[in-house]
């Protein structure tokens, strides 16, 4: 039931909209509201009893930390994005927590932003499938979503006042549909907006945003909730559908609310509203239930790292290990992992599993033999020759070099951006040198972020992108490297061969209070393929211990533009393996600019070896649609939309074409339209045409159809300019009859 | 004298403000206001005596053609730019007309732009320095010039009503500087606007832009002239100090001036002040004076045009063409030379030279024999195999095949933009087939904008870039085939190797009314040097039959922050020739991002074989300095900037240091400022950091000093939103008392 908020004074009313404190809503005991607390996630619960903060300082109390949105990412499977809400929702459960802030599903515009760590990928519809199944297995325990952060977050440099500024067809395009999917499929308690401007007003305070976007567009019924510390203006926060401000001011701005609607230049009716939200979000559950599953999460965790991580490269079969085996294992991130990223999302873990450790247990079954070595130091302490060749002479005695790499918690976080995607030098150089000594090197990689793979990906055997995997990284490695899980991790994100190529290079991350999307909706691979760009590894790229071929795709037009499409596919290999399905749509040719293709749909499948199957995805309109800034809506166009399988977003392997009838579209005709806009009418053109030639001498027509070209010239003039070249040809009388004719055959076809 | 319009009645003033017809004012002969005519320019005069248009279709009374822009921007020689305005004039003078229109000063953001033969450069330093040399020596034979198309005007698609979204930082960098270094230095008549949106507003009512920038920050003092039709709003106009409207309105727009004063929605003195710069024009030359010198100008013509040429390939020294030589000549633009654009500054040659009549003239005294063939047809029709075999036949026999080829009148013209870089088909496999065949081959182009050179380069011997060189290009191309004028002209545009490199691909033509500047200042080789993105060749080369060499550069500081540059060069070959110094600055690290390095400063000296010269180039504080959008005003900064000679933007071949003291920046600190702005204040820094160690505890004191990170978290924390945090931490007195210091201390600064 609705709560009525006419019960209550304009002060306690005021008062619900902001934080008791750090972490918790404030309870009004005689109305019935109790008090909800709220804790960072989302790969985990960040609980603080002690000194509160939101920059991950103080300690939390143990919880599990599961791989992080990096990770999940790359699994592209919903399926463990929802075991892993479900198992975060239940840790909250035990601590008594109503809402784990996240997930986070910003898009990854450049590799360079310091939080990429926790958000999933750098492709909207992948993000969104897998934010909403994490969200609803999350609240289906009972515990609150908060999705975040809204909206175009897409750095951490500058984050708290910079302005986003980008164009809407881009943010309904790109950075939106996440939050969308999020919103309609799996109905958050709270979406919590982000510390910057878009178009220079903060989201804290955009009423475009927060209400005609995300409640009218969307249908978003629950709390908007601010980031820690993003209000900036409370008054036009509340305006703009800001409902709860976090942390509390202390009551300050709880009196700047009093004030501007006694003052009237708040709506008292806005207050009630998010009144409205904020003690409906106090419905969920608060009790402290349960305890935590240490064990079985532990396990949940090294499951979903291990189908996360991605086999980049694997010449000559080098992986997975064999047994009776020498194995070298060096670097220092095999001993202390790094297995989760600074900042917000920190998680106090319940244990660690390294992986020199998960390998020591697992080398009597396997049969190997094993010898470790630093061989530098994370933070480039010490002396870096000695380490490098110690490591060196043990890579010399073994059959197989394991190489433990990546960034550490100083050259990544929440807060700051990198400004280069080079792994350490010392790292680099141990590379180089031990590929030199070792008869195999595999490298296997940590981080949060991209990392180049140039100067050395040539000289190593294997390559395995592990991201941040969470507390049971090493276990999870050690499974990969011995072939008890075959990998099926494919990137989110693509790998570029330098930064220059990453199409936010001109822009990011701007300066001077502006950043410019000024690649538009080319993003990742959007425009990699598009303008033909070559990457070290794209999109979706991803191998295994066995292969996979994708033996037909059959699609058929369903209603009205929503389309189904039947692919087969085989494990053609030896061993059983997961595949993914990826599903592109390269558009017809519409008025705007669009990527030669787009993620549409996937799904992963589990095949035995030698074993078939045939999945089903279907595509809605919107997987063909684009956002029409002239229409204010998403526009079909008629005509050949090829479906693309691909083994990745640069490789498709089988397509078929549908061919959609389209949206019609008829737009309205004003003197501001051009002169091809109005000759180009399906009704009006024909009567000009007619109208012109009347008024024609016989030369004039010769000499207009002998000319082409000049009407080239004119095509684009709008046609207010046009009738003063051509003064009195057109009287104002038919001119205005062929205007209404055109908003009747616009109302038409709406 | 300043006319008075005090005794002319509104509807008088009024009038004056839009032209009596097509091409000339109103006159109001009892105020002893005469009417003045204006013409298309701006490479030759325009001047039509029967049906008047804008589009280059009717034909005008014949002129000389001189080289196009795109030809005398390759010339880096402003003494020919000023010789061209110098012709120019007294041709104007010649036909009674007072205003030609041009030169065009914007910059080439695509190559695809369909009116690039119309503008110098993609770079504003050559852009201006050229269109200021033209309108200077245009301007003594008291003819006015009209620089055009102010500003953003760098498309032809939707020319009309597109809204260039562009960056101020962007504008006053690349877009602008053209426009007003020939405001400063040469002082034109007239400016005219464009027919463009500028962030969305139309240049021709766009107060900030013709108002604010142009007169109050450059001082323009003459007429703002519309482009033809270029008017939307007429009284905005008026408002925002757009004079003259061209061509009239038969009266309708002046009776809205009228009514809007009247109505008291415009104010009478902006009336007064256009029509006080209306009449101020008509002070201009306006009669008939002298004969068109036809012969001397042709001879000019010529002279230009040769010094224009673009030697960009000559392997194993293929030319000069040597005497006693077979040559082959080919191409159909050969015998109807492709020499200037179409559109409003197509021009009715006095006479055109074709190549293939130049040669012949020249085989005599030459001693080389001579064979023609046409090879294709310019519109592709005809038999086109037979037309390449004959071709080849003709090329087999030859010591040296000379292929004329390049873009027709239809595929690229003012009205509308190019979609590909390709030369048309046909030619392409002419220049496969005879460079397979001919034992030297030499291809002359002949084009308005960069085409691509891919699939052929590496084929043929050499290659000429001819541009548009004007009616004397044939006889100007054979003198650099023979060698009898050395080629010395250098790229303004780079040469891309694919469409998809160029910064603006992404975003060129724009679409739905909007097209987004998304590289900002990272135009042409600024992008191309910067991202380290490799050109078929960069902009400045050129070759010569000579080769040149840079000993020295020396660089001293004089005054605040200018430089004298004195570069020794040395002709190291055995002819005559013009060797072109460019200097370039790479600038010190800034708060913005900026190209590697920027043109700032050129000359071009004429050098006898083993003759070494001293050239002395003064740059400005301008050439150090970036536009600051906080500020809002140019800034240099402190340390060290490099001056570099390059033969061209790629290819640096000296450079010296010199190190700026910069402006003093010292910025107000507000509550939005960041706490790294605040703890980086030179004055409130110190006081912060006393403050907060007086008030933390030992334990906290250790903690920040032992996590250094967490400070780079919260370092672009803006200080309202780190107070939330810190509650009570810094008193609010202090903070007023610190924003107090730091204002004073900008204040001093300024």
């Amino acid at each position: 039931m609705t709560f009525d908020p006419s019960a209550l004074t304009l002060a306690q009313k005021a008062a619900l909209l902001s934080g008791a404190d750090f972490w918790s809503t404030k309870s009004l005991p005689d109305a019935g509201i109790p008090s909800i607390v709220l804790t960072d996630g989302p790969h985990g619960v960040r609980r603080q009893a002690g000194d509160a903060d939101h920059l991950g300082i103080n300690d939390s109390l143990p919880s599990t930390c599961f791989p992080l949105a990096v990770a999940v990412g790359s699994s592209w499977d919903p399926q463990l994005a929802a075991q892993v809400g479900a198992a975060v929702g239940r840790e909250a459960r035990a601590f008594g927590v109503s809402v784990v802030l996240g997930p986070g599903v910003n898009i990854k515009r450049s590799p360079l932003c310091g939080r990429n760590f926790e958000y999933y990928s750098e492709d909207p519809h992948l993000s969104g499938v897998l934010g909403a199944a994490h969200v609803t297995a999350m609240q289906e325990t009972g515990v609150g979503a908060s999705v975040k952060h809204f909206a175009a977050n897409n750095q951490e440099h500058e984050r708290m006042r910079i302005s986003a500024d980008v164009d809407e067809r881009t943010l309904r395009e790109i950075y939106f549909p996440a939050f969308e999917r999020v919103v309609r499929e799996a109905r958050p308690a709270t979406v919590m907006c982000s510390y910057n401007k878009i178009n220079g007003v903060y989201a804290s305070h955009n009423r475009w945003l927060l209400t005609d976007v995300l409640r009218t567009d969307w249908g978003f019924e629950g709390a908007v909730v601010s980031d820690w510390g993003a209000v900036s203006d409370r008054v036009a926060g509340v305006a703009a559908g800001m409902d709860l401000e976090m942390p509390g001011s202390g009551g300050a701005t709880d009196q700047q609310i009093v004030d501007a609607v006694l003052a009237g230049r708040l709506d008292e009716e806005l207050v009630d509203e998010s009144v409205r939200r904020v003690v409906a979000l106090t419905e969920l559950a608060s009790d402290a239930t349960g305890d935590l599953d240490v064990d079985g999460h532990h396990t949940l965790a090294r499951q979903v790292a291990a189908d996360s991580i991605v086999l980049l490269k694997n010449d000559e079969s080098t992986l997975p290990i064999r047994p009776d085996t020498r194995i070298a294992v060096l670097g220092a991130f095999a001993t202390t992992p790094r297995y989760q990223g600074g900042g917000s999302s920190h998680i106090n873990a319940t244990r660690v599993d390294a992986a020199l450790d998960a390998i020591r247990d697992q080398s009597w079954a396997e049969g190997v033999t094993i010898e470790h070595a630093t061989g530098f130091t994370e933070d480039g302490s010490g002396d870096t020759a000695a380490l490098l060749d110690e490591a060196v002479a043990v890579a010399a005695r073994a059959d197989v070099a394991v190489l433990f790499v990546g960034l550490g918690d100083r050259d990544e976080s929440e807060g700051f951006d990198r400004d280069t995607l080079a792994l350490p030098a010392p790292q680099v150089d141990l590379i180089h040198a031990v590929a030199a000594t070792a008869a195999k090197t595999v490298v296997v990689l940590s981080n949060g972020g991209v990392v180049s793979l140039e100067g050395w990906h040539d000289e190593v055997d294997a390559i395995l992108e592990g991201w941040l995997l969470g507390q049971a990284s090493g276990s999870a490695m050690s499974d990969v490297l011995f072939g008890r899980v075959n990998p099926s991790g494919h990137l989110a994100e693509s790998i570029p061969l330098r930064l220059e190529d990453t199409p936010s290079w001109v822009n990011f991350p701007g300066e001077q209070g502006h950043v410019r999307y000024g690649e538009g909706v080319f993003v990742g691979y959007r425009y990699y393929t598009s303008a033909e760009v070559p990457v070290r590894y794209p999109f979706g790229h991803g191998l295994s211990y066995t292969t996979f071929s994708t033996e037909s795709v059959v699609a058929r037009v369903v209603g009205d533009a929503e389309v189904e499409v039947d692919v087969t596919v085989t494990n053609t290999g030896e061993r059983t393996g997961k595949h993914v399905v990826q599903l592109y749509v390269a558009p017809a040719p519409a008025p705007v600019r669009r990527p030669v293709r787009e993620l549409r749909g996937f799904a992963k499948v589990d095949l035995g070896a030698g074993e078939s199957t045939t999945v089903t995805l279907r595509l809605d309109r919107r997987a063909f649609a684009y956002w029409d800034i002239e229409l204010d809506r998403w526009v079909v166009t008629a005509g050949d939309h090829l479906i693309q399988v691909g083994s990745d977003a640069a490789t498709i392997t089988r397509e078929t074409a549908v061919t959609l009838s389209g949206d019609t579209i008829v737009r309205e005709l004003t003197l501001a339209s051009t002169v091809g806009d109005w000759f180009g009418h399906p009704e009006v053109g024909p009567l000009l045409m007619q109208g012109m030639s009347a008024g024609m001498t016989a030369e004039q027509a010769q000499q207009a159809a002998e000319n082409p070209d000049q009407l080239k010239m004119v095509e684009s003039m709008p046609m207010q300019q046009f009738l003063a070249f051509v003064q009195g040809a057109i009287p104002e009388e038919s001119l205005e009859q062929m205007m209404q004719l055109s908003r009747s055959a616009a109302g038409a076809a709406r």
